[in-house]
């Protein structure tokens, strides 16, 4: 059996190093390529994937998985390579049962659909795109069909970025959400906003990616094992289990853009770093789902970095960095600025408030779109029908709502429920962190985060992928994933905040 | 016939892919990747070396090129699809001879190698090396004992550089030159030396890349399809025909290192950027030799880069960025001290009169060591001796000598020559191009290069690797590459400069 194993694992090692290379050259693109390239590196992109398509779906494989899953059905489920197969026979089935040809299709028409939809969205003339985002949704019921066992076609999608995760569950977590948020947004949008002015004084971009390295750095990003770079659209991307680099922009004229979002991907690469060295060159070496590594981004993001600990120990370090723009503004303003709270018609630049709604308002919408009761043409109606009643906002035109989000062009239905999943997560995690290390908010707000840190590795990153997201959340905090600690971090948070 | 090509076209270009995406792996490695990335890297990078490998020595591969090699066995020879036939089928003959067990043994073999040498080096410890050396000349003695029907053993290596070449005719050409040479060295150093300390002030690099990036610009290199960015062993390389991408290095007290360098891997890269666009993602689309590549180099660094009327336009211009080191010095001195002859010890530091040397000494090292006349244990004396006798001088130790270049280690045994065949050919091929277009000169010292360019797009460039090195030569010059013009050039140039 070990024999059979170790082909099984070789031969998984191989299609990670085409995986990698896939990473570097997209990385690369976004980061570093001359413009020039571009046409050259989408034949190159295509054939890595391709290759990494073909190198896993061979019949070899195929035996090799079915060989292995017996033997390995009675495992413990803690054991590495008993959760290897499993993982493996879950990323099999998946790539077999989509055939080659749908995917090909769906390939194609999402790279176009892309290209159009940039267009769109810049001519605000979501009629350009609509055709396409018919398509796709029909590529999409296509791909839902391979998988009959499903309790709703939307769930086929949605384990592609969140195994096992279902559509009523998702369905379930935003009604709870949606019944206490959008109260508190109201309440919130009674009472005198926030001035954040002072985030919004011009700030040198240089000083800015100075301020966040220092933060990376004490978070524990080590720049010896990654980089921080500049790109259009800020990500983090693993090209081995000893290279996690991160991206970043940066506005002249608002210093959260860069710190915060800074502090974001960090969170993702952390995450990454942490993945055990045993594990390399394997399946297990990644994240359990979209929705966990967004847990870890955003609890660096915010339950640290928008933390009053954090502040009170980084904020003279910042006025030190700008002093002409923040030397006299007291900490108890830089506090409430970045913590402001204002219903938005941008996603991207919701507050932690007002997020979920974002996500919420997209799922329903793609949930009608993929069942066809919503027509294409009738999205942009139903999406500024959504916004008035989450955000009591009214939409002026399609950029600023239905064409904002690249997510449908490029085929990511399924994709934005792991945003609010990672939220309520992020919550969930901390306050059991708080609960096993009673000392650690006073450490943050000492700038030492070694003791959380020491508790996400052993806790969160040290397992990879090796258990399913709802598991791996009842292990690590002993219940399942829910709404109420989120709720209840929000609610006890922003009614201080704004005097509720 | 038109669906057999297109097959293997569609192969090829996947291959190309695969190719492409190594080379951005190895971009990366010496010029982002961060420290602790290396060793997840070099597993990325021998995937990729083993997947491009296998997709083509597969029995497909074989049955298409057999086929396609009979129906254009008599096509003619300037026909494009004829010219990839030949191509291929080269190309593939030389991977499918040798077993894929002896390619394996030799990749780790010389990887090893590598660490041992730069240990060997930094501590002067040959011994450490000698078996290491011995191993490497017994694989080498394998590989070509898998071409039985050349002349010459170390024909089946040098052929890997570049196609066609035989040792005889090396030889030929390294006695013609050490014939010239080696008086024309000893009759410099009897003469007073120049003085070059105008190169060796204090030049702050950010200035230095300005003044490289503003040659680069004048010579024609696009930076939308490139970039020059900072490594430890300066290189180009072609990551798809619109991204071409060159390294420098900066040494702060010396002008030269990196601003001849620029010019030099400017050179490769406006070759590369000068195959045709109907080539893309095929094996056409190289360059014809490593000899014909560092033709290109050296044309740009020593013909228009070392000369009167390159520097008679651009001196001004750097005196205008370099005011306080080179504003009283005159454009003679600064001529002058770039064309310094000096012996010396290392090869990658010496001028144009002497370097041919230094290649010859490697040449007929590794011929001696390859047939077995020479014992690695001895290669040390022998190479001491042939520094004597070419330069005069004496070799204090190792890492001055036997110990100085990676070649060996890496198991590079055939590549020196190609060094010296694109000194004699640069010349060469400069030399027609003012017969063709007499007017170059003038516009070389207006800072015009596009006359230049486009000659060399239209003659060398545009062919790819169409044809083999000396059929290419012979077509641009209508001769025989020879070491005569070369000869000419120095002893014009360096009989002027010292007086002779």
């Amino acid at each position: 059996m070990s024999d059979l194993l170790n082909r099984l694992k070789a031969r998984l090692a191989e299609i990670e190093d085409v995986e990698y290379a896939a990473a570097i050259l997209e990385w690369d693109q976004f980061v570093m390529m001359p413009p020039a390239g571009g046409e050259g590196r989408s034949y190159q992109y295509a054939t890595l994937q391709k290759l990494a398509h073909e190198l896993y779906v061979t019949g070899e494989m195929g035996r090799l998985i079915e060989a292995l899953g017996r033997a390995y059905a009675s495992a413990p489920a803690d054991d590495d390579d008993a959760a290897l197969v499993r993982v493996v026979e879950r990323q099999y089935r998946r790539k077999t049962r989509i055939p080659a040809a749908l995917v090909a299709e769906t390939f194609q028409a999402t790279s176009f659909a892309q290209e159009v939809w940039a267009r769109a969205r810049a001519n605000n003339d979501f009629g350009a795109f609509q055709p396409h985002l018919e398509r796709i949704f029909d590529l999409k019921r296509q791909v839902a069909a391979c998988f009959p066992e499903v309790e709703a076609p939307y769930d086929a999608l949605l384990d592609e970025y969140e195994p096992g995760m279902r559509t009523s569950q998702v369905r379930a977590m935003f009604a709870e959400l949606k019944a206490e948020l959008v109260p508190l947004v109201q309440a919130i949008a009674a009472r005198p906003p926030i001035d954040d002015s002072v985030l919004r004084r011009g700030y040198a971009p240089a000083d800015q990616l100075a301020a966040s390295q220092q933060v990376l750095e004490r978070f524990g990003y080590d720049f010896s094992a990654g980089r921080q770079d500049l790109s259009v659209h800020p990500f983090c991307t693993g090209l081995g289990l000893r290279d996690v680099r991160v991206t970043t922009r940066v506005d002249p004229n608002y210093l959260s853009t860069c710190l915060m979002g800074s502090m974001h991907e960090c969170g993702h690469a952390l995450y990454e770093l942490g993945f055990p060295a045993r594990h390399a060159r394997t399946p297990l070496a990644h994240g359990a789902s979209l929705g966990i590594h967004e847990s870890q981004s955003r609890m660096w993001e915010n339950l640290v970095g928008r933390s009053r600990e954090f502040w009170g120990f980084f904020y003279p370090r910042l006025q030190a960095i700008f002093p002409g723009q923040l030397g006299q503004a007291p900490l108890e303003i830089f506090y409430r600025a970045i913590n402001r709270v204002t219903p938005s018609l941008i996603r991207v630049e919701a507050d932690e408030v007002t997020y979920n709604l974002h996500t919420l308002l997209r799922f329903e919408l793609e949930v009608e779109l993929l069942d066809g009761r919503l027509a294409a043409a009738d999205a942009p109606a139903a999406w500024n029908a959504k916004v008035k009643e989450c955000f009591g906002l009214d939409v002026p035109d399609n950029r600023l709502g239905v064409l904002q989000d690249t997510h449908w062009a490029a085929g990511l239905i399924g994709y934005f429920p792991t945003y609010t999943i990672g939220n309520l997560a992020s919550v969930q995690f901390f306050n059991q962190a708080l609960a096993d290390v009673p000392r650690l908010s006073a450490e943050i707000a000492r700038g030492e985060f070694a003791g959380l840190l020491s508790w996400l590795r052993h806790n969160v990153h040290a397992h990879g992928c090796k258990y399913l997201p709802a598991d791996l959340v009842q292990r690590v905090t002993g219940r399942p994933l829910g709404a109420k600690d989120y709720l209840g971090y929000l609610k006890k948070k922003y009614s201080a905040l704004y005097g509720l």
